[in-house]
């Protein structure tokens, strides 16, 4: 089996799932890494009037992707409209993308109860709609919404509801699950007569994981004929989410032998499957197939060298093959090789027996609780550290926070920094609305001066989490800050008893790793490259 | 299909999952919760010498289940020992479940690279420890390990090892995709050559979700004649994970027609789910098909009339049947009944115009960040204080925390509350590990006197997430704290632009829903029932 279509509708389907939300220029950076990945189509939205959907356009218009179609996403036309009078399409005429993807009711229900037309007119806007854009010299799509649950009340109207869009010029129809119920042999069943009813035209396949099933969905609708996956990145989406395209591309190349990506590109899954939740602001799932920090990792009782005698013994595929690794933490004696690798790709000189100390360090430290995946600057710091010769911006005398809820109500915070910088005390206060921003406030003020580059550095993101959490407020807790100058983006850690304390030690690393001499001249990471986003492996 | 057993491995295989760990007392509530369910085979664990195994054993040995089967799990004999001196066999001979499952190697890889050892003596290994344990008047399953893998090298051995264990006297051999890298198609020709092999032997399934397929390989299974499904709730456990036995209960039930539980069980499918996750310390995923938050949640544009008047049109079943709502979030039009119920629950006379009122606060409330899914005390307290007549614990003037890390490197905290109760004034001052553990100790030196109660509250989890990320450490600081006085739990919540007031406010609530009349007067809830674990859920 050859020739499967990737189809990507994380920008619009997966935008349906709880607190899904990305900028226009964060789409166009998932747009760069899809492209990069290999897929085929992706499902931008709705060309809309709204500025947002606007300059989603506009960036893609001017954009060169090497391997992707952008998909423009609409709706047949409305009732008793004429398909060029129909606002939606017009827009979907109009826009630059050569492809769009309509969307049609497929069952019987939805006709009568939800769209409350005529099966007839029902029949008719999906052709009329399809032959417009035909018409406009537009690659028309049809996904056939409820499909599937239409086939049980009525196999035939969904067959004609099928047929109305191939008869009038659809390049594919795409047979949905829209409600996600289905199980495999349902998918099946229908394929077969799908093929049978429409032969020659192509089909694809959407499905959503209500049931649990949504990729087994996907893999046998492509044993029975189907030609293209629809799917989201980390299977994101509205309730339980859409089916889980990483999951699917893996199978589909390792298990069901369909050539789909060169390999450079099958290596990209794991850090594209990242970006995608850096960006929407995901912890990545660490039990995700493929691709999860969890997904090769091992029992204790098996040691690295059994793994190498053996590793067909107890991993269904080497984890190189999809970018992950046996062990993606820095803890593994399997990562001795990476530091090496991130040691030198920091300009630090490195053999074995650096590595071999930067290990013991970084262990010692995550029995602290330190977790250095996610803190990329601090790790890079460590080393530093670790080679010696390393310059802090300031010798730290003392902090101190106060935060106060007043008589009247208000509450006021109020930091001071007691530092020194080449001999020289400097001693600062600021207020802030809280006390890490209050902190960071009267650092800065006290060497802002001294290094203008300090400006540029703002912190973007702030986790605390609280480790052995069955102890409440007496437990230790670990917070990570992410800091950008603009170009580059970077995580620090901080772990104390204090949570004050926790963050101050999280904010001077990030701040010392930003002002580092040659952070600044070291080659921008490009933005749209996956591996930006994987900030946090190390 | 009926007659369908099903076998829970949640306190065995589930805890080779990450973080995963429960006390002898946890793997208790688990057990009855499961039974509760109407699981009919629970495998709790080797029943080994270590004294926390020794306690689980021995707590079950004096429990009354109604349901459910106790199994004790171990391995097949080592190599050139006779059973009965093989010392893990003689504990499972010894121990008081009447049902053991034994692991033993199904793949001509395994035997030669792992356990190395002849096929031969493989097969009298598994022969004689299904033989000897019979003769000690144990029903015995063998869990065939690597079955679909080694079935996919030599299909011939594989078999033989199931045959060994049917022909030593087991009731049922399982097959186990232990690497979890199978899909469907494998598992149905498999199963068709087992049950052609072996006629009449009982056959078990057991999968991993390495290629995010366990559920449809389960359900695959069952078509093809497995008559036991072996899983784990919320499918953890190692790498990606057990096949979920949460999904596969519902898609067998509800989807094919299998009569697995009563409806009333049925009904507990979501608690049982949200109490193992509480018990593990873990969020429950949202996105969990059936049970999770988000499973039946809805876009904006379809409004509760719509969805009463034709709910089929977009739900694949109705959620109340495993025990999940349409939407359990407070906030939604629907929820309306729910408040009534909770109100009157709690000893609130409610009528449909304060049920208005609630939601209309609960609304602005979520609207500034709150949240009370995970914060039943502070919603209880909110209907209180609608209610009209709430007494506070006291009046606040004012606190003051200060933190501050001194010139010898000593983080030193101290808090100062200054607050009124019944006319007096009080001013305490408390050190603390933490600004919060301080404001707690602070707060309880002025009031713990007269509330004697108060010292039985201990904070027992403190989470704290930071709404629109983006913004960094200016961001708005939702805190949650958990607390119990031992036989109860709530928890509460606090929203501020400021870390330290959040905790305030969150800390308050958490005492002062302990503290109100009749806390102590409320029927305790069974720490062994699934809904004293969703106390998240209002």
């Amino acid at each position: 089996m050859n020739d499967i279509q990737l189809y990507d509708a994380t920008l619009r389907d997966g935008m349906g799932g709880g607190g899904m939300t990305l900028t226009a220029a964060e789409k166009l950076r998932v747009v760069r890494a899809l492209d990069d990945l290999g897929v085929h189509m992706i499902e931008a939205g709705f060309p809309a009037s709204n500025p947002k959907e606007q300059e989603l356009f506009e960036l893609l218009a001017g954009e060169h992707l090497a391997v992707a179609q952008i998909v423009a996403f609409g709706m047949t036309r409305r009732r008793e409209t004429a398909a060029e009078d129909d606002e939606g399409l017009r827009v979907l005429a109009e826009c630059f993308a050569s492809v769009c993807t309509l969307v049609g009711k497929a069952s019987v229900l939805h006709v009568e109860k939800v769209v409350r037309v005529s099966r007839e007119e029902n029949l008719a806007m999906i052709a009329d709609s399809v032959a417009f854009l035909v018409g406009a010299g537009k690659r028309v799509l049809l996904d056939a919404e409820h499909f599937f649950d239409g086939f049980c009340l009525d196999a035939g109207y969904s067959l004609d509801c099928l047929r109305a869009a191939a008869d009038a010029g659809a390049e594919r129809v795409v047979l949905c699950d829209t409600n996600g119920g289905s199980l495999p042999p349902q998918i099946r069943t229908a394929f077969a007569v799908v093929a049978e009813a429409l032969p020659g035209v192509a089909l694809g396949i959407h499905t959503h994981d209500d049931s649990g099933c949504a990729v087994a969905n996907t893999l046998v609708a492509v044993e029975s004929g189907a030609t293209q996956v629809q799917g989201t990145i980390n299977g994101i989406g509205e309730r339980t989410g859409n089916a889980n395209l990483v999951t699917i591309i893996a199978d589909l190349q390792l298990k069901m032998g369909v050539e789909l990506l060169e390999l450079e590109r099958l290596a990209r899954l794991t850090d594209t499957a990242h970006f995608v939740d850096e960006l929407l602001n995901r912890s990545p799932n660490p039990t995700q197939p493929y691709v999860g920090k969890h997904a090769f990792a091992h029992k204790a009782g098996l040691h690295a060298a059994g793994v190498r005698a053996a590793s067909e013994t107890f991993e269904h595929i080497d984890p190189a093959v999809v970018g992950n690794g046996r062990d993606v933490l820095i803890s593994e004696l399997s990562g001795k090789g990476t530091i090496v690798e991130k040691a030198t790709q920091a300009g630090i000189s490195a053999d074995e027996e650096f590595a071999e100390r930067v290990l013991a360090r970084v262990k010692d430290l995550e029995h602290e609780g330190f977790q250095f995946e996610a803190a990329d600057g601090s790790f890079e710091l460590l080393m530093r550290k670790e080679a010696g010769g390393y310059q802090p911006l300031f010798r730290l005398e003392s902090w101190r926070v106060i935060v106060e809820q007043r008589a009247d109500g208000k509450v006021e915070t109020e930091a001071v920094v007691k530092i020194w910088v080449e001999g020289e005390r400097y001693v600062r206060t600021a207020e802030g609305n809280g006390p890490v921003n209050a902190l960071d406030e009267a650092l800065r003020a006290a060497i802002g001066e001294l290094y203008p580059h300090l400006h540029d550095i703002e912190l973007v993101n702030f986790k605390v989490r609280i480790l052995d959490e069955r102890k409440g407020t007496g437990a230790i807790t670990r917070v990570l800050i992410d800091a950008t100058d603009g170009q580059d983006v970077w995580g620090s850690i901080g772990v104390s008893e204090n949570l004050i304390a926790a963050s101050w030690d999280a904010l001077v690393d990030s701040l010392e790793y930003g002002m580092q001499p040659g952070a600044q001249e070291r080659p921008p990471r490009d933005a749209g490259e996956p591996s930006a986003g994987t900030r946090g492996r190390v």
